[in-house]
């Protein structure tokens, strides 16, 4: 039996730039029981990332933009309690782009996947396990192709991209740089996730730094950032270093679109590689990466961190802080047991 | 017997952006008889190149920059005249970086290769059988990667480069599309390499006449110019989109360096490779390009131009002339028999 009232987050005005607590309202709704092929999903995590920026922008994109007075988009994890699809049993825990809400009746196909409920927490299938260590997985190996030996250079080294894809650099054999922002970050980078340098972006002598820390010059840089950081690690790159292009979370705002040293040249007396790629690309294959990153999770030789927010009432400022930098981990927020129940 | 003095070029000031005839000085030279290993040779075709720009400029690059005073570097087609070197034999028609200089006395190492001496012209060698289209072959076939079906646009279309590299991917089964400056060059594309189509950068509505001209996209850009047109075209890239960087051509300086509009945010969101390379990453497959690339001359299915100055008193001013446009097809001093002699 499910209640009449839950509530959900729904995007008020469209931001320009980075989607602040006010651009957002949490509201209650009526909780609808499933038609048919449709499932009721009480929601135990929502997930809360960097990409949230360009699904409420009105820049062209991904995907079209979340519409004012909509429920935000965004991957979560819940159980189902009822259905009426074949797909789906009362009971399954899964995984799907339900929004920020508290409980979900949606098409069995807007669910992605049904999770293993096994003895890994069930967020880590929005991080570690789902889009960003997935991410990191064919990004890294993928695109970036890491051989024994290289310089290896993540931007946002400690989040929840960069830690992942730079251990598995480092697991390749590889030297890793890490880049982050401020002692706390710089810390976390080389105590916890065992690169073999970190270099603070917002010291003055950050240029310096980097290239101390990579005698050899930089043979892959997995790129969050873009931006001013980016530009001076490009001055670094070896002939046939590879540029992984995942993320640009130091650009606030593409329109108007940013301006900047213009990259062609690095690529063309280098010849080196800038490639952008997106988690779509290798949905297919995830599986593959599940298998391996938890099987590198259980022996304890990939570490991660999650930043757990309460209740769905954290929700509105959650992005906002993302880009204020104050997690340390993938952000998550995890939704009480008792509300919408 | 070989008489005491030739001619020369030689720079005489460090230009700043685009090398002009003043920055030269054609000078009268002792004709040294070659030492133990060296060869003798009297050039036959000088080459004129848009690269050379580079090689003079202060900002580091692939190479040295050439020093003041020193003859300009260029590769160079000529015969054999006296040889010291169990290498070459006099009679030997040989390509090599041995300079804009009408005789030229070197270690048989800077000799690159003997040319086969055969049905095909020998200034070829500079040319669509060399540098220029050795590059085109391996920057399309290999960078680029066209697909049948794919829109493959081309920059400097009509240029000893671009045109080439257009007719291998109509070759390949795909729509081409060319960016030249002027109607000239645009008449140019359609008429004589095939171009699918042909657009003017230089028009105010370039953009819209692109667009136009790729209704389904573009697939492979194949860049040699950078700047305002390759920002145009970034907009219309398809999903897994590949930008040949070859060359950036419509840079004048890159001191300072120039800034544009930031290109990962398309490589990201269309999953695009931005890649560089260099005819130097090639040139030990470069037997296979020229059997592939005179297999095509000599069907009449590849089609070139040559532009050829007429005497070294020519050189001062011919790379200039590159930059004003003034050249339709690849541009080659050739140097009078008696000249030298």
């Amino acid at each position: 039996m499910v209640s009449a009232l839950h509530r959900q987050v729904v995007l008020v005005s469209r931001p320009e730039g980075i989607p602040q607590a006010s651009d957002f309202a949490v509201v209650e709704a009526e909780t609808r029981p499933p038609g048919p092929g449709e499932v009721l999903v009480r929601n135990e995590f929502l997930s809360v990332d960097p990409a949230m920026r360009g699904w409420v922008s009105p820049v062209a994109n991904y995907s079209e933009p979340v519409a004012i007075g909509a429920v935000m988009r965004s991957h979560s994890v819940g159980r189902v309690v009822e259905s009426r699809s074949d797909a789906y049993a009362v009971g399954d825990l899964v995984l799907g782009m339900t929004g920020w809400t508290e409980m979900a009746t949606v098409p069995a196909t807007t669910v992605d996947r049904r999770l293993p409920d096994d003895d890994l927490p069930a967020s880590w299938a929005l991080g570690v396990l789902g889009l960003t260590g997935v991410t990191a997985f064919f990004g890294m190996t993928e695109v970036g192709r890491p051989r024994v030996g290289d310089t290896v250079v993540v931007s946002t080294a400690a989040g929840a991209v960069g830690s992942v894809a730079g251990q598995l650099a480092g697991l390749a054999g590889c030297r890793t740089v890490g880049i982050a922002g401020g002692a706390d970050k710089v810390r976390l980078c080389l105590e916890e996730f065992g690169y073999d340098a970190a270099v603070d972006y917002r010291s003055p002598t950050f240029a310096a730094d980097l290239a101390a820390a990579c005698p050899a010059g930089i043979d892959v840089y997995y790129d969050n950032t873009g931006g001013a950081i980016s530009d001076v690690v490009l001055t670094l790159i070896n002939r046939r270093a590879r540029i992984v292009v995942c993320g640009t979370a130091s650009i606030a705002s593409w329109d108007p679109w940013p301006v900047g040293p213009l990259a062609t040249r690095h690529l063309l007396t280098k010849s080196a590689r800038m490639e952008g790629f997106l988690f779509f690309d290798y949905e297919h294959r995830l599986d593959e990466a599940v298998a391996a990153l938890s099987a590198l999770l259980r022996t304890g030789r990939l570490r991660h961190r999650e930043d757990i927010l309460e209740g769905i009432e954290s929700a509105p400022d959650a992005i906002a802080g993302l880009y204020r930098g104050e997690n340390l981990g993938k952000r998550v927020i995890r939704l009480r047991p008792e509300d919408g129940a």
